[in-house]
């Protein structure tokens, strides 16, 4: 099995683009991507791409993959389209990783895309629905914050996990986000604003909730013969995870952990040969801001019931002891579904090699990305180390 | 890197099914691989698996996998879609070859499944639009067999292949397909009328195209270790290959060959180091006749411009050189978008193992499927080879 490296990452700006496509968008971050590799690669030394999108809206639907690698000047390419709702973008990394692991290609392309602000008022809403179970949950009027609302509203139940502490997420996110120049929100909020945010499905309100955003990310992986002749300053894949659970919230043992989380983290640490203790810093799937407590927990970085009690300690904070979301999450940073787990991947390529600007933290040498899709019936985790195997 | 083994195959019927869904057609093809498998194996020992399909048409769009995989008894295991318009079985199977030959399954599931026939009309043709290129295709007004059209009326031209060697190619495949007792098409044709079929898009009728179908398709991947416990009749994956081109066919440099074809079929052959010549047999891509015929050039059959003086002399029958659509191609068998290519998988997985009932040809030892997504902005190709490496 061929060891995994992160050569070059690199995301658009997360935002609302009218002016931009699903190509242009990646066609950017591709080139950002082969900029980010310190040695010189070519599009051409590129063996297969796997790109992640959800894809829907009106635009190319079947060849999602080649059409939008085409114009990113990677004509004859192999290219395949990866859906996994919100976790398309992990689940394509996970599909380089496993290219390049078997030996089929030196160099693997993970990249996503989405835009998603074209898409107006209802339509977006019945957009976002179907990444929920179409049966029993769209079909019969539960929005997707409509499903995080179940969630919310047990764990706050069952734990005792406070207004506060969920409004911590986001707090804390904003505060991270505002000093990422790609991030689609970038300001601050007070506690006072994210407790006192409009109701959007109860508990959650406008704070608890990401923005639908428009961007694209592309990351460069490469066996270790290649990544040798391409960088002195290596960011290794030690992890893959991959698990599924039952697409419907309803269908599923318990509202307040998501098992697909858990199976894919114990997959990844077992294949890093670590466990959760050794993870300094993460970038999880804050879709909505009791998404980021339940990946504590389904993680393993604090016991279940007590992520509330956790985030309030300070320990994911930048200066804490597990820096959660310093890229912004994407409460802040923005959630361009097929994008954002290579978002994720793209932020810990960079603070582990220390380029991540005024939001670097310090003393990292092991990260992991959690991506989440649906309310959890996909869900891609990976692990990451600075230097050479 | 892992052996890759073929340890059980098998498809659903193909054909119209108003009263199945893609749930139910994926959940009976993998009952049936399952019981394909010679030794035991369970749901659980499937590791993860991966679902081509274009799953366009109003059902679950985002967390396509696991929602059609969770209803076969695969709740947890990993499940990831694969799309690329009508290769996204073919792509599907890579994958789960990726896995295994990475080490990171034992175990690995390629599935397929579509429903097509429940799209009335206008809807039906706009879909199948869509795997043409958006912008100048589609929206042009060419419909996917007028694409399809071009080609065969450029190789008319170029090279004088006439109507009654188009013919050939239904004639050919719809006499196999009525002995493949899975397909949905079961009638010979003369060539007569065959010649005679109504117009569809000038040069090619009503015999030059496939149905669209309903169907899916299931085949268990294992590792060698594995395979070992399961079967003394092995079908080992010893070549893969996939490319990509424009996706629209005015972009690329000839009407009259698909460049991801060769491509592919350049990958597959070094990865099994054959070449051509070694190739006992195939399921090529026959959506329209014209395209079996540019696959037997693209992969190497016979010299570009030669397909129907190739098929004439009776080669690609039962009985010639090199059989290929022996399970009646999409032509009579059908065209399930992501079924297709795991369902040219089974009969390869068939007629190596001797399996194939009334349509078993003799003495082949190494099989090839060629699955094409859309006018071949996306190919993958297998080689396939009975016993032991």
């Amino acid at each position: 099995m061929q060891d995994v490296y992160v050569v070059g990452a690199a995301q658009s700006d997360f935002g609302a683009f009218p002016e931009e496509s699903y190509r242009s968008l990646f066609a950017t971050a591709l080139e950002h991507a082969l900029d980010s590799v310190d040695g010189q690669l070519d599009r051409t030394d590129i063996d297969e791409a796997f790109l992640g999108t959800l894809g829907v809206g009106g635009r190319q639907l079947g060849l999602s993959a080649p059409s939008v690698t085409e114009y990113a000047g990677l004509d004859g390419t192999s290219a395949t389209h990866i859906e996994n709702a919100c976790a398309a973008g992990g689940s394509a990394l996970r599909q380089a990783v496993q290219s390049i692991r078997a030996g089929m290609a030196d160099v693997a392309l993970a990249g996503g895309v989405e835009i998603m602000t074209d898409m107006s008022g209802d339509r977006t809403r019945y957009w976002l629905g179907v990444s929920g179970e179409t049966e029993w949950e769209r079909m019969a009027g539960t929005t997707f914050a409509g499903v995080y609302a179940q969630m919310a509203d047990a764990h706050m139940g069952e734990y005792g996990t406070t207004r506060e502490q969920l409004s911590t997420v986001a707090v804390k996110n904003h505060r991270n986000g505002a000093k990422n120049p790609h991030a689609h929100l970038r300001f601050e909020c007070s506690l006072e604003d994210a407790v006192n945010g409009t109701v959007v499905a109860d508990p959650l309100n406008l704070y608890d909730c990401c923005p639908t955003s428009d961007g694209a990310g592309a990351a460069i992986l490469a066996s270790r013969e290649v990544a040798k002749e391409l960088t002195d300053d290596p960011v290794r894949i030690t992890g893959s995870g991959h698990a599924s659970s039952r697409v419907g919230l309803f269908q599923r043992p318990s509202l307040t952990s998501i098992p697909a989380s858990q199976g894919a983290a114990k997959e990844a640490y077992d294949d890093a040969g670590i466990s959760a203790e050794d993870v300094d810093f993460a970038e999880v799937h804050d879709c909505f801001s009791i998404a980021e407590l339940l990946a504590y927990e389904d993680l393993g970085f604090c016991a279940p019931g007590e992520a509330g009690t956790y985030i309030e300690s300070g320990a994911t904070e930048p200066d804490g002891e597990r820096p959660v979301n310093l890229s912004g999450g994407l409460k802040s940073k923005g959630h361009p579904i097929g994008a954002t787990g290579i978002g994720q991947a793209v932020e810990v390529f960079k603070q582990l090699r220390g380029e991540a600007g005024d939001r670097q933290a310090d003393g990292l040498e092991r990260g992991l990305t959690h991506n989440v899709g649906g309310s959890g019936g996909a869900v891609a985790v990976h692990v990451y180390e600075g230097g050479w195997a």
